[in-house]
């Protein structure tokens, strides 16, 4: 096991009805913005709900937050929070509307001529407004980190402070419920994803940490498609499941004490950025990709998944492995997304301009090993076609 | 799975050389008490970490707290902190030292006439001091989470409060080389206990929490005995994952969400209470009692129990709990601890006392279920003989 800082001091409230959670931690003379995305909490109950856990604090609303928050939609809260006097901004949505929430409350008080500059220079973040969250998606794990990703023409660039982490999040399982398949589908692969970016490296020997992703895997892979079956998808313990999943996933704590990837990750970003694919479905591209490119670096840890995850003891090594791999798109095409450039209508011929996007963006040393240069993240694409 | 609020701030430093961070969460202004057992800090160097971190600051020293920390030895140090005005605790040590540490925070600033009564008549902590570890003895799990157990004639009882939980806690396994077999025993199947209690109740469908308990005890159970074995036991992964374990295993995380039993603890400590007998020895004595008696109640459980942490799959249901049980009570022998009250020269005639003290301390209603009366426990303790 590597050395490690662990910290992780959100309060979740998870369950039915735990909204009303938010009046004993929004403190009571605070001047409150909500922030969304584009109106479905209006529509299924939760606006209302957190409305009324508001009363009596006075409250003002900042929404059209889009999926892949935009520079641009995020800076216009800045007029209302100062305007206003805004002390406290409360996040109601997906991973989306967290992260813009994030950026939003970091840049309130950015003390820099230009707030861009906390993600494009990775300016240090001194102080930031208090944040709570509302989760309506789980996938992120945005409600209870310190990162966010922010776009702006065409670059999707993420940036972390301790400061920007929530207060407290509210995890409603039965908020999900009103979900569209395609958002179900996203956020499952999303939060598997993330989980693999802390597992399949090389091997430390932190049992604990193997076994915590390993049991969020499996989770996965069994919740994940009844969220999505007519006869299993309105089972709240489906749902709680799933959405406790995505948040374990990425809140620091799988991926203490052991090497991570993010190569995915990475390359997914240029795809979001140049060619506005959902960001999950750039994840279920990019991954199995990796894992064929990386076989060698990965192959300690791939024989550990087919094993430990997929149950697969049959064949020599390679044998295995290819089996995991093929477990693990199809596992992603019962979740409703691509796995090939193709089935997202790129070819060959995007490839190079987001190699270049990438070396722009300083991503020249990915993965656990720094050595996956464009070079071979051309490959992974490539391999992706 | 339940409604939960899940809260654990406490800042952990984990891996070989972390004494130091004490010196960046520490006020370089505070005037620190060190608080330790019965010296073995001195002999293994970790004493000499702790004062050279502390460099700058007003340090004075409590010692001697006793396993099963005494409420009379705890009161002594209230005279010191008043005198030179201690604003900082440092527990350094193993789960007494940490849960004396926690009822010296609430005594220390306790507005009541008797600082008992907040364990006696569970008076609410309204305010205590800041509480830093150094763990030394993985076991407890009390360096991150709100709880404590102090004893006072014979009466071992618990209490807790989130204003008493440390704010940081450093563990470098490195410091757990110098414990002798018996401790490394102990810690190992204490850690292993406190998952149990949180695991072993019925099914509510908590996936991740079932996996990562699951995860917890097959780490113990494959690293514990390394910890002993001549050939392993200075192997630094092998401590690593046994104190990581032994934190998660009670920080709140796994049992959130969950139903709980604690039957085997409230029990144990009357094992200890009358007999000193040490905690972690009452609960392998307990535990495999518990399981035999609560066999219906915990059935499901048992038998996802038996396949996923035994890979026992063979004979029908019953066939597959007593192997489950007896592969469990092995694992304790192998651990070097005690799986009778003979073992611990204990017979028929102690128990009734025991159960006049479990009523004595309101554990009339025990269990997952609140239906373990008195008569239950009897007959737990009569199936331990």
């Amino acid at each position: 096991m590597l050395n490690f800082t662990f910290h992780n001091p959100t309060r979740i409230h998870f369950g039915e009805g735990q909204i009303a959670a938010i009046a004993k931690e929004i403190p009571s003379d605070a001047t409150v913005l909500i922030i969304y995305g584009g109106g479905s909490i209006k529509k299924n109950g939760v606006y209302d709900q957190v409305v009324a856990a508001l009363e009596g604090r006075k409250v003002f609303e900042f929404s059209g937050i889009e999926p892949n928050p935009s520079y641009d939609t995020l800076v216009k809260s800045l007029a209302v929070i100062r305007e206003n006097k805004v002390d406290y901004l409360l996040a109601v949505g997906g991973g989306s509307v967290v992260d813009g929430t994030k950026f939003i409350a970091a840049a309130a008080l950015f003390e820099g001529d230009d707030p861009w500059d906390i993600v494009a220079k990775q300016q240090r973040i001194t102080q930031a407004l208090p944040i709570g969250a509302v989760l309506t998606l789980p996938a992120t794990g945005s409600e209870s980190n310190t990162g966010a990703v922010v776009t702006r023409h065409g670059n999707k660039l993420p940036f972390a402070s301790p400061l920007v982490r929530p207060k407290f999040a509210v995890l409603d399982p039965a908020v999900t419920l009103t979900l569209s398949d395609r958002q179900v589908g996203n956020g499952v692969v999303d939060a598997f994803v993330h989980t693999m970016e802390q597992y399949l490296t090389y091997s430390v020997n932190g049992k604990v940490q193997d076994r915590f992703s390993e049991g969020l895997l499996q989770t996965l892979i069994e919740d994940g498609p009844k969220a999505l079956a007519p006869e299993t998808k309105e089972d709240l313990a489906v749902r709680a499941n799933v959405m406790w999943s995505a948040t374990m996933a990425l809140n620091g704590l799988i991926g203490a004490g052991v090497p991570q990837d993010w190569t995915t990750h990475m390359i997914g970003h240029e795809l979001t950025g140049a060619h506005g694919i959902d960001h999950a479905r750039t994840l279920s591209i990019v991954l199995p990709a990796v894992m064929k490119v990386r076989r060698e670096e990965k192959r300690e840890k791939l024989l550990q998944y087919a094993a430990r995850v997929w149950n697969i003891h049959d064949g020599d090594e390679d044998a295995r492995i290819d089996q995991a791999i093929a477990a693990t798109e199809a596992f992603f095409t019962k979740m409703g997304v691509p796995t090939r450039l193709s089935h997202v209508d790129l070819g060959e011929s995007d490839i190079e301009p987001m190699i270049v996007k990438l070396a722009e963006h300083g991503m020249v040393k990915l993965s656990e090993h720094r050595n996956i240069t464009p070079d071979v993240s051309r490959e992974i694409l490539r391999v992706a076609l």
